[in-house]
């Protein structure tokens, strides 16, 4: 059991109260698998995961499972700030045969210990009390604000051999990433955006977990494929080129809802969770004539 | 319906398998109630609110109500990431008759705008709609990272003013607070410490709700009763001092239980869950001797 390859926050799409639209979810992830995701790291960031109630994840959850996505290509987010509520949520992830779970420390008191984190971990895996249990931490100070050190990856991971397996650094610093590559060749390390693929594969990492992928998967992939091929550089250059374009587009998750709205023509996939807010209608199709011009187009 | 005096976020005790102690929690509600606290804002940052999970929250509240606490003197924490999960604590909340909720802002992501935040609080208060809830604003940038603006603040209170009808500031910044005083003359202001609660109250101030008031609502109420007195600054020095000796002791949630654990002689009360640490056991001990020379001792 394990990930490689490139993995998608799969955005969260929203009916015009704000309620989750299963069928649309359901579609996006069908259609990323078609196209080679290495897995559906569902309830991310980009997914406006913490803007999901507990029970509308755990339903959204079963939805996907019950459609017929095979449970083991996805690492559904199941973090949250209080012990009991991300045991319950990591245990139904387990109970439906996940593959794995993307794991945020929690992240409502800030300036807390490693000892105090690492014990939030280890009290979460120990009443998850499964050997199906596969986590992969994830780091991303620029939001959660509350860090995974190098020294406590290592500690949870020597802790826990057989469950801490991997982690996701969306910390946007690639010595951190480097650093925990180097210092874990054993961990399936995942940068947190694909600007940071080919130099991570270089280096023995599994692949990427990126925002983007949700609309941009075929030219990522295409580095994962050929790292060690002549144009893998070209390829990473291609792909960095549609990042920047996005993000230039304005704050990424809006903006990659945004995008997928003009694709479908269905103007809900627009809709964020408050306190995020919605994009100008413009910034779709704006974004869509720039990503048109590097080669990216909706795949059909 | 409204608050003022000295509030309690009230501690809230563990069983050594972390599970909540309701006994033990009911117990410091009435003895605080007993002290003259003008209510109780249970489930705040120093109840470790956001390290229970929602069950265990909704559970908690109807034990107390169940079980004699007045609910108009009740302000329970009920903000979460999630809109849902949000209405729904804030819903349970007014249909116990709770006096108000504190609410936090949805904390997980970070920079967002004012717009955004109007959103989720407006959301919130429409998805509750009940003309029995008062809302406490939750301002506490330090932890939660995500503020509550000064102009936001007056959007807020204009387009819902029957039932925006206060803040909790715990900014640490007395200009912020004495600005919102200035400007908000109607709204019920509530500094996050004692050591502001004099300078409030002759800026017409409601009160403080006080991690501290915990161990020393006699103190912090003096200065209360006596504002307008001719030792009112004596009295505010006097309690500001106390602040600073529980301040010395090490982080303010697990040293405020340390030293219920060592006044109570109970030592579960030590117990805090991660990502908080407790306190070494000597902690409680030490702080005790230096609070009795400043003239707290434990209210039997």
């Amino acid at each position: 059991m394990s990930f490689s390859g490139v993995l998608v926050p799969v955005a969260t799409p929203f009916h015009p109260d704000l309620s989750p639209d299963k069928a649309a979810f359901l579609g996006l992830c069908q259609k990323l698998l078609d196209q080679g995701a290495g897995g559906l790291a569902v309830f991310g960031t980009t997914s406006e995961a913490n803007s999901l109630g507990l029970a509308e994840k755990r339903d959204l959850l079963d939805y996907l499972v019950d459609n017929g996505i095979p449970p083991e290509k996805l690492m559904p987010g199941t973090g949250t700030c209080a012990l009991p509520d991300t045991i319950a949520a990591t245990s139904h992830a387990v109970q439906r045969g996940c593959g794995g779970v993307l794991l945020l420390p929690p992240f409502y008191y800030k300036g807390v210990s490693d000892d105090g984190l690492f014990d939030a971990i280890a009290k979460t895996i120990e009443g998850v009390d499964s050997p199906n249990l596969r986590v992969y931490l994830y780091h991303i100070p620029p939001v959660a604000q509350v860090p995974f050190s190098l020294d406590l990856v290592g500690r949870l991971k020597d802790a826990f051999p057989q469950t801490v397996v991997g982690l996701k650094d969306s910390g946007g610093d690639w010595a951190h990433t480097e650093a925990l590559l180097t210092a874990y060749p054993d961990l399936q390390i995942f940068p947190g955006s694909e600007v940071f693929l080919l130099q991570a594969l270089r280096l023995g990492g599994a692949g990427c977990i990126t925002a983007t992928a949700n609309v941009n998967l075929p030219m990522i992939r295409a580095v994962f494929e050929n790292w060690q091929g002549p144009d893998a550089d070209e390829k990473q250059a291609a792909a960095t080129a549609v990042r920047q374009a996005v993000q230039n587009a304005g704050p990424l998750v809006p903006v990659i809802k945004s995008l997928l709205a003009h694709w479908t023509g269905q103007v809900d996939w627009s809709n964020v969770r408050p306190p995020l807010t919605t994009a100008q209608p413009e910034v779709g199709a704006q974004l869509a004539g720039n990503l048109a011009q590097l080669g990216v187009v909706y795949p059909s």
